[in-house]
């Protein structure tokens, strides 16, 4: 059994609880899960979600039937999902535009143990962070982590990472997996303390929607040796990650996770403009994305192609987190430690390690097959993981 | 040096022409041509294109810079160009829709004596087949084929490659290489007469336009597990393959190595259209395509894909012929005979040998680059190329 | 009171029912309905649907709300639809691919008969017609038409429409709006008699879907005086109507209605390729349409739009079937005869009286409203209307 | 003759001059100019370019042709461009990431002299802007127009109209056309004086490119009572106008006026995001606009529509160009004064008088040729022009 608590009960984490009851009932099929058909030795069935944390006081002291029917407004919820709780997260004071949760606690430090508590109360194999998307810097050095965490100064993410790499070494190693774009794999103090508690730690930022499509597409331009001019890339969507991105700064951040893509691929770097460009909401959590590319083919041909997109957000990374669950578990089972860039380079935008290229997905997927071969076959190599 | 004879000196072939100049002149950048970056041991300097045959009367007994500058109107054509002649070519009187070559030969019979003196003439390493689109059929009998020759009953086409494989039983191996729908690397005959004869036959079918792209992205798709609904791909253009596919017998054709695709990608068929859809004149060399993808992600959730490209084509196909010029070379040079899926697989839409499947052209590309490898490092085995 | 009768309770024919009644109690707005907001004399709660009439055994002797519920799975369904009776039609052996009436008639004179009696029995004032696509000849002479309905050789529409003109002299003046192609507004045997027996015949071709926006895209091309090089549409869907024009001939006449829209507005004919491409089960009732428009614009610029959409065929014909009703009655009550290109302009494809020609929609709206306005205070001339 | 000054020789005003002599020399048609086939009693070989004013150092002093040529790489410039002298502009210390102008002018005072000195000595008939967009502010006051000119505090536009009043009053009526999106028209104290000194004013803001063509598709769905529910418009581009808006304070002016249509034309104002998106130099003048609206049908269906342009935007404005010079000619020959809105609802984005709707340009267009045909006819009331 894969025990998993999942951070932030929001569209993706809601999604994510709903879909896989749904595919234990035998209700739908396991669409949007990479490897739904790969052997990992750990079944889809195995994956239990026993908890939930949310800021929002709607959510909290509810359970995830309620969230799923009444919040979202979401059919064919099962019935099991009444017994998942949602716990009061950590934060709920600094997350603004949210209902906040009634003072439950008085303290950055009350705050802090409740969730070890919560820790030690639900024994997670795997934690999935999928809180809504925080500012928050790289950390190299696990005192200022520790320093910043207790003075609430840290991302709510990182303290949440932070605390489970605590009980990782006093109670036993988990993973955590992180895909929000807060720094939590490409902090290098975050890692190491990983590998010496025997704990896993993937991320960071989910890839789904545009990104690795252009990742893909971008990889048969360089294979054709074009020349790519330029790249335009528009996000426009209607749910909540849109909507803190109008927040200039986060969506500075998110520019830059995704820019990156371009010259770890191609080699060089055309003019690009790539980012969440706007918030509408009527289009909900099925963005709009429109791509144009420009490129010179053979004998100074100019060519383009546009790509337009209807694509929704959250069942997509939904998806992502049955196999994350699966995936971080059987890491854990064979002995791994810190974080693993077979795995991250294909679910992540920003693949950890720190350094790490992006690399066409289509790649990485071959790759992730390799190395999933290799794990349960105990043919792998510890140290030939981590770093690429 | 790589002697290269090009069959057809259409636009396809032009480009290819001038390109080649202007790139050994360091005019232009090797743009478009897939492994301009990877030694080969052969450079793209080492082309020399030593003739042209066509049947088309307003070439014949021109030369390629007339061509390119008269009938083409093309801007920045080498002087070098002039040096390469253009013979009369095969089937002159079953070509419709062409501008028929004056009566230079009586029968059939004298027609492939002159073609078979051009090679000895000309002595090319290999031979380019770019002619216009024929229907033929599978050629599963050496004799069948002969006489099919020599009655006149082969496509165009099939007699050159015949002629070929004469040359290399007679003279010394050579390699032809197909670029057009009519099966020549998938004639099973064609392909055990090139092994006895130490001759190398690649095809069938140039990748270029939108068959990769579509590869590609149903690849991306069946790596998320997303359930294809349809996929809708509509073509139009205007230059003279287009004008061909409007016989629909032609179009038939085309639309079956095009659609094969799809199984062989996903594994599954869901409904599909996939073919050239029209002749537009004012398009010119630079077809317009529109591709749409439905398909359902995690949860049931139903998104969508839409594709759309302005693309020229001859420069796209004239970019792989530079390489194909190369790799077929390297691959005599190294001892190879009969055809190879390797190189297949990333350069055409029906890879031979007969039976083979499409592959993604992401994978397709790894998997040349390490044949190139191998190959040039002579740890190749050679009954492991043959059959996939 | 509008009394209608529904020809045909396929998807379009249900969604109006449909949507009429929910429109009606008040459940949804009259979006898509284009004169929602324009005072007509007559509202939308004037409506009455007392009738429909199909070929397919598993509608005839049912309800509109079984035919709903059952065969189209729709939603939502008021129960006010359980009064809708569907009697058998007319040519139900002589239509294929469709579920066969029993025998039930046992000659075309007893079908014919059994028709008349539905009108006499129901006394609609108004008949729409949203049959399946049938070819069908333009008629000339009335007393040929006769003929040809009793020898069963006319199309079943062209025989509705006979029994309506009869009906019309017989009993009294109502009217028959055609929205398939079948030339029945166009038949000037059809106009002239409806002109004598005071009944209004509008048609033909509903224009919902993509010709209305070409036309007013080509529209604005022409005002601003841009050379339009070429035209391509493509239309791909999953419904009746795009299955049935995968029979080659229907959909040579369906080419035709839409491709006069370019000469008729820009006056010139560029190249185009406009026409119904293909049949993808998955798509549904929800066609996917692909359009590229190559131009010339000042000093030589070559520019380019591309459109593509998503759009509901049926629900797009049954907004416009709760104006037609209107209006149709609206100009019987007026004492109008005959067909009136006013009308037919903007809501057909095919805008009768013969050799009329289409117009851009914007302009066909305004001078709709002049029209409307002018019919209801008296000012109009009843020449002036049925001739452009 | 109609005796034109051109104010700011960018890309569109080099386009004009070019593109205006080449139809005059019968050397290409009139393309892209609206009215080239409206018989205006004005023609287009009528107009004569007798100068242009600029702030860029490499273009002050030099000639039409030699701008063409040299700056913007332009073929076929006729050698009639040489005639067309470029004097130095107003503001150029207040015109950042331009080239300055050499300190030719000591003081603002000294600048306007000379500005009015140039207006003296060409004698023009109609001014037309089409300087880079700058920030201004609406003038409501003559005095405090005034004063800011001397100040040099108003937007250089500003002056230039201000100057070109003063003409008008001192010497004879002028015409003003104003093509950027800085208040000129939609200034009442510039449209109070246009009145009493007999000038004639036009703007603001050319509408070329998607904006036009969203008003148009956004009339058709109000049309059918379609219920838009967003509309996402990008604009991406590499000219000098793309590069001026990435300032951020820039841009917001533009989304205003580019925003007002929706609820103009729509009557109900859905979320909508329309503004130009960013700069990407490859793109050049042929700009890449993507566009999606979502809408509800009849009976709830949710339709959606995509468009993609790759549109030059400079010749879309010259050739409005060659039409305005004559229409404001035409204003001035006919006694009119002040703003005209018949012509500027067709023509600009944020069309004056201010308070005036923007409307579907279809229907603009009708109203123009009505206008026009009064105009020539004189069956004019001049009131009734002015406003709406």
């Amino acid at each position: 059994m894969v025990r998993v608590l999942v951070l932030g009960l929001g569209l993706a984490g809601v999604t994510f609880t709903v879909g896989l009851e749904r595919i234990k009932k035998g209700e739908i099929k396991p669409h949007g899960v990479p490897l739904a058909n790969v052997n990992l030795g750990i079944k889809i069935d195995d994956i239990e979600v026993i908890g939930a944390v949310d800021v929002d006081a709607r959510k909290v002291s509810s359970n995830a039937y309620k969230v799923a029917k009444e919040l979202y407004g979401m059919k064919n919820v099962p019935e099991t999902l009444k017994n998942i709780k949602i716990f009061a997260g950590l934060g709920s004071s600094r997350v603004k535009d949210l209902f906040p949760v009634h003072k439950e606690y008085g303290s950055v430090r009350e705050e802090l143990d409740a969730v070890y508590e919560i820790y030690k109360l639900l024994r997670p194999d795997v934690v999935i962070d999928v809180t809504t998307t925080q500012r928050g810097k790289v950390y190299r050095n696990w005192r200022k982590l520790e320093e910043d965490v207790f003075a609430g100064k840290a991302a709510p993410s990182q303290a949440y990472a932070y605390l489970a790499l605590k009980y990782s070494a006093e109670v036993r190693p988990i993973a955590y997996v992180n895909l929000i774009p807060t720094p939590i794999a490409n902090s290098p103090a975050i890692i190491e303390a990983a590998e010496k508690a025997g704990a896993v730690v993937l991320g960071d930022d989910g890839a789904t929607g545009a990104t690795p499509l252009t990742a893909d597409i971008l990889e048969h331009m360089r294979e054709r040796n074009r020349r790519v001019y330029s790249i335009a890339q528009f996000n426009i969507g209607g749910n909540t990650d849109f909507l803190a991105l109008t927040d200039e700064a986060r969506n500075k951040a998110k520019e830059l996770t995704k820019s990156s893509i371009v010259a770890d691929i191609l080699g060089y770097e055309p003019p690009h403009f790539i980012k969440p460009t706007g918030f509408l909401e009527p289009l909900g959590d099925k963005k709009f994305v429109a791509m144009h590319i420009l490129f010179e083919s053979f004998n100074g041909a100019v060519d383009e192609i546009i790509v337009n997109m209807r694509i929704s957000d959250s069942p997509a990374l939904a998806g992502y987190m049955v196999d994350l669950a699966r995936l971080a578990k059987l890491a854990l089972d064979k002995g791994l430690a810190g974080t693993i860039y077979q795995i991250n380079a294909f679910y992540m935008k920003k693949p950890a390690p720190p350094g790490s290229k992006n690399m066409a997905r289509i790649l990485a997927y071959q790759n992730l097959l390799n190395f999933v071969e290799k794990l349960k076959t105990g043919t792998i190599l510890e140290e030939s993981i981590q770093y690429r």
